[in-house]
């Protein structure tokens, strides 16, 4: 899958994630009208206009973008229903050719971490039978709890040939309060970093590993020195745009080879007809917005990259 | 809801929560049986199973023990199927007047954080409407993110008098990988557990606060130091039983008001009638078999409690 996904950024030349993280506030009021009318102002109606809003944005991306990350959050906070919108979304995405990578940022120990893998990357054993659950490409996971939290997802990702991004530090301003303490003079986002490094050993594709790490865009210093910890782990970057971070900043992220990261957007994509730039589109037209703002993404990722040199 | 645990603890004399994290290797053949005969051996199948054995094991133990704690992930590997077994459960707890501690140990930043928050302890807004997702009583929730990934769900439990258990100190064998490392000479978890103190003082009940700790009764001495740095912070205790935590262990994890932990027990009771000290129940009373576990565990930490004087 990790090929998959380098082969996707090499075609379209886009090493961006969409993240399809829906808020109902995002949602154009023509959408949201029709899904209540449908189905009332219910958990139900929020499922379907969330649906009906990916589909336009996947409709208006797909052969932009290698990827798209759906937030679980977005859709879990709307129950049952909203699970199902997820699980809409991965079946439309992985249809459309795009690599799946599901944020779901689980993470617990052994046989509970097992039951995280199966259900999003792998198959579930029912009597004689076996069955996908969400079938994410990837899935985003929590290292808190250490290697016997990790390695039931690294097994599961062996056994589909899927991949992990794993949190090593996070893009939110107070990300530091624990990740950048100091252990023996170094800190532990480092040391996670480099766990990961280990990790990604066990499950090498041909030039990457399938174990990625999760660094925020909004630290590019702190980028370049993980780049260099996890040479093999391609790093999968939030927090570009509404979240502050630049395309310049994003040169750090980088191997000399133009590969080893993938830069994530998500409300700058999805709401990108909110934003003044955009406003002309209306909201009729959001995912025509939402195409131009991976356009002009890509270009501004692209002009960085070169500038670099 | 931090002082209904509380009075349920002071009514049963039971510090107890009994994790229902069922697999399917647990429930008795003839509960899987009929599931499968009504639906196949299909996700649908599983989740009756699943949902047949958890009322089976409620109804026996409910008035013994303060509260439940389902472990998501043991339905979330079954998918949708899966997750509606994980709704009935809760709101059959809840009908059954147990507290629910969802195990769900989620945690991201800001918006998403609220998102997971609204979902299973708050309401969500659908247009002028507003609906409970998962509704459980309590959370658990991973620190790994900061404080902005904790804060959101602290203002969902001051809005809906909720609370959580921060991890704090895992059970698991290498929780130490990142947990215990030294920070200008003091483990991790310790940071954690003094950041839990102060988000709690944000959120006090009577006696206790609302914002609570998970700390591993596999590792004794820490909950002894953590007791002292969290004094107001009910801590849940799992790895009791099954995974190598005893009674004796446990006493440092209360306070001297006999307060202060709640202990999980999974495995050890809802799959009490594989074990050799209770197959005398029979699988067709794996329920019965439950109840007499219970009453052992409560009898195991009470001993314990009496003989620290």
């Amino acid at each position: 899958m990790i090929q998959k996904l380098i082969d996707g950024i090499q075609k379209t030349g886009a090493p961006i994630v969409v993240g399809l993280d829906p808020m109902l506030s995002y949602i154009p009021e023509h959408i949201t009208k029709k899904a209540y009318e449908q189905y009332g102002e219910t958990l139900k109606g929020a499922g379907e206009a969330i649906w009906q809003f990916n589909k336009g944005i996947v409709d208006a991306v797909c052969d932009l973008v290698p990827a798209v990350k759906p937030q679980i959050a977005m859709y879990e906070q709307f129950g049952i229903e909203g699970l199902l919108a997820f699980e809409k979304t991965v079946r439309y995405c992985k249809e459309k050719g795009l690599v799946v990578i599901g944020d779901i940022k689980r993470g617990d120990i052994g046989s509970t971490s097992e039951a995280y893998a199966v259900g999003h990357l792998g198959r579930v054993q029912v009597g004689s039978k076996e069955y996908y659950g969400f079938d994410e490409d990837f899935a985003t996971v929590n290292p808190y709890l250490g290697s016997d939290g990790v390695k039931p997802f690294i097994n599961v990702c062996k056994k589909e040939k899927k991949g992990l991004f794993i949190l090593v530090k996070t893009s939110n301003p107070s990300s530091g309060e624990f990740q950048d303490r100091l252990v023996d003079g170094r800190p532990l986002y480092e040391i996670v970093g480099e766990q990961v490094a280990k990790w990604g050993e066990e499950l090498m594709g041909d030039s990457y590993s399938y174990i990625g790490a999760v660094v925020g865009a909004t630290y590019p210093e702190m980028g370049k020195a993980l780049r260099k910890i996890m040479p093999k782990s391609y790093i999968l970057v939030p927090g570009y745009g509404a979240q502050g971070g630049k395309g310049a900043d994003l040169v750090h992220f980088f191997n000399e080879d133009g590969l080893g990261a993938i830069v994530n957007s998500s409300r700058g994509i999805i709401a990108a007809y909110k934003q003044e730039k955009y406003a002309a589109f209306g909201s009729e037209h959001y995912a025509d917005a939402s195409r131009a703002a991976v356009l002009d993404m890509k270009e501004d990722i692209a002009s960085a990259l070169a500038a670099r040199g």
